[in-house]
């Protein structure tokens, strides 16, 4: 898969993208991330990428084409144009994996106040959203929105199982987990973990990651019912 | 305000926030953000930080005798200790606006399949995730929140406004917005942003935005008619 990230900061790229498993998955030719520098696409020498809006209020938007231009330097039939924005929908893992299954993904990085409504109609084929909280701009949300998909491709993760017990893919939160020592400050690992019972392991981190949910996560948890109930 | 961020990549730090309306925030002296190497906390030379968990499964956790030594390296009595999880509170503007008011956050960026939970129990005062969906790791979600955070705090934004105007703010997805040129691609600027009636670019703002909130977030918009409802 290749990843094209339209910003106005491409020094922020690789930055978290080239660390960890993802890192790995681009040295190893899995994957390649690509920054755009929006700036080389303005529409003159002083490199204006933004101007007022119409009809007034505070901030700066981006201009229609520059960023067409921009896009249209990567754009091929096989892409699928994405938009940060917090009008998007929601990110979440089932949109993750839905994503990873792409060939070639363009994450437009927002800014200021937005981009003209007229590229969003023309060019973009999905708006998404990080979450109901306001960033200064969209490279935080495409560094989140890329990750999260990378690691989701085949072979990206070392170890299969990883990406299948953890948070949400099984539509629990994660149990708790420990490691050594084996007591710290006064607390010590449970004990049933220390028994090399796998089926007693089993148990208890199914229970565990129930609780959890259902204290935390009433929403996810009624979610996990219903599913349940299905498989019956 | 202070922001440390506990982390196994430092130099993924200040990265984007260093950029835009948060570098401007530092450069003035208004916050500091500062990383701290988990790294050089570690219990032996070769700089170990994680261990297989107890009871068997894929994955390495944090150690917490390590993160906690990291931890007491820059915590004092008015910290606030946010570990970034899965598992937390689902961040929102709420939320980012209760953080704002903190005179010193740490963040603890949770990597590989998480940190032993007796860290969580001795020294986290919050968990906060960013959304229903897995990061390789904890440092963009930490760069979320950070930004977030940052950008509502007095004097950050350089128009009060901006802040008001957006999306969230006000219970509503944004309307669409238009820049240069009047014309482009065949389409056209609507016709009442540039009548320069105040009044009326008001109305189709707010109309626009009812309408995207409506068909795109059913569920924000159920709390914006409470909400309207109470002020009535």
């Amino acid at each position: 898969m290749r990843i094209d990230i339209l910003t106005l900061f491409p020094e922020l790229f690789p930055g978290p993208l080239g660390e960890s498993v993802i890192g790995r998955a681009a040295r190893q030719g899995m994957i390649s991330v690509n920054a755009v520098d929006v700036r080389n696409f303005a529409n003159d020498a002083r490199g204006t990428v933004d101007e007022r809006p119409y009809g007034g209020g505070p901030g700066m938007l981006m201009m229609p084409d520059v960023l067409m231009r921009a896009l249209n330097s990567v754009r091929s039939a096989d892409s699928t144009v994405i938009l940060t924005s917090p009008r998007g929908e929601v990110m979440n893992q089932r949109l993750a994996a839905e994503l990873a299954a792409e060939k070639h993904l363009i994450l437009v990085a927002g800014h200021y106040e937005g981009v003209d409504q007229r590229f969003i109609d023309l060019a973009v084929d999905r708006e998404i959203s990080i979450g109901d909280f306001v960033l200064s701009s969209g490279n935080i949300a495409a560094m989140a929105i890329a990750d999260a998909v990378i690691r989701l491709m085949p072979g990206v993760l070392g170890d299969d199982e990883s990406a299948k017990e953890e948070s949400h893919s099984m539509g629990l939160l994660e149990y708790p987990q420990y490691t050594r020592p084996p007591e710290f400050q006064g607390l010590k690992v449970p004990d049933v973990l220390l028994s090399g019972d796998h089926g007693k392991v089993a148990e208890f981190r199914k229970r565990e990651a129930e609780k959890i949910t259902r204290e935390r996560r009433p929403d996810l948890w009624e979610k996990y019912l219903q599913a349940e109930l299905k498989e019956v």
